[in-house]
């Protein structure tokens, strides 16, 4: 194959997900709409030129803003940090409508067998964010891998002389689920956590 | 989210195999590694500018050759054109390693529901190559589609008053296969090309 073809190959390859198979895939679709390859350059060059980390929450921004849309959002007023693990679960809860206060991206959770220590998260800048400002709950959002569980455990010891509250996301049944396709240990949290009917 | 992620998402969003979540997740990951994001964007550029199509075959060569690197090859002796689809069955075939022969990609099938025609297709530029060139067997590769078959006896009747033989790839049970996977259009086809043995 030419060098470039071969080239732009080596670099697909390289994404999450996308195989020898499909490398090659997106190469000849690429090859075949210039237009979209193009753009496809020029998204890339725009991403990498204007978008950085927002200072506060990890979020993405604009380089000319000093804050993400969020954080600068003064309509959200919520005294509540949401704590994440990555932007992708941030867009998540963010697309569901109902949270009205901030967030902050850990952009990962401790997990000593990767490597991966208080050092590599932006845990330094959450305690400085809840020393700094007028939070009145923490909602941990973190996920429920056990390195997850751990990282708030961890979170939760750090924060036991801060004058505020520290919550989870219920874990459960997600809704339009079976009972019969739950697995154990969620039935076990459930009925652990069940909650009084309301009418 | 920014303008300029939400552009990039939208881009990849339109790639052959690509939903709104893995754009984002693609997103995610390239804004993590500056360098890929950056490598892919060159990468696109350089294949962009650098390539393009063999004038021959329809394989891709760098713009600077007149000849894809298969069409140039000195070493190509076997007087036989392949006939296959896209870039990528021509890679497929290559890579076997056997043939020895020239291609000629044809960019699709004819296919009248999705508007695909005769010019759509190298049709032209093969009839061309067949009357130039000393080629003695043509190997339709198409694939085993209704439009697939549709095109190849196409072909094979255009072919009619040109002095070659013209083929096809062997239909069959692919190697390592179970009898008992195989299906009922295929098990006919291999009873009635069953071939002698040979030891």
């Amino acid at each position: 194959m030419p060098e470039p073809i071969e080239g732009l190959r080596e670099v697909l390859k390289k994404l999450p997900g996308i195989g020898p198979r499909s490398a090659l895939r997106l190469v000849q679709y690429l090859m075949r709409h210039p237009t979209l390859l193009g753009g496809l350059s020029d998204a890339l060059s725009r991403a990498a030129e204007e978008v950085d980390t927002c200072p506060e929450c990890g979020f993405w921004k604009e380089k000319a803003q000093p804050l993400c849309p969020i954080c600068a959002d003064p309509r959200r007023e919520e005294p509540t940090l949401c704590v994440v693990r990555e932007i992708t679960d941030l867009i998540a809860i963010e697309q569901a409508g109902v949270f009205r206060g901030h967030y902050h991206v850990l952009g990962g959770v401790l997990d000593p067998l990767s490597g991966i220590g208080e050092k590599d998260l932006r845990l330094d800048s959450l305690w400085k964010r809840l020393r700094q400002n007028t939070y009145q709950e923490v909602i941990l959002a973190l996920g429920t891998s056990p390195e997850a569980e751990t990282t708030a455990y961890y979170i939760v010891r750090s924060l036991s002389d801060w004058n505020g509250k520290v919550t989870r996301l219920a874990s459960g049944i997600p809704v339009g689920t079976d009972l019969a396709y739950v697995d154990a240990l969620t039935l076990v949290r459930c009925l652990r956590d069940r909650q009084s009917f309301q009418v």
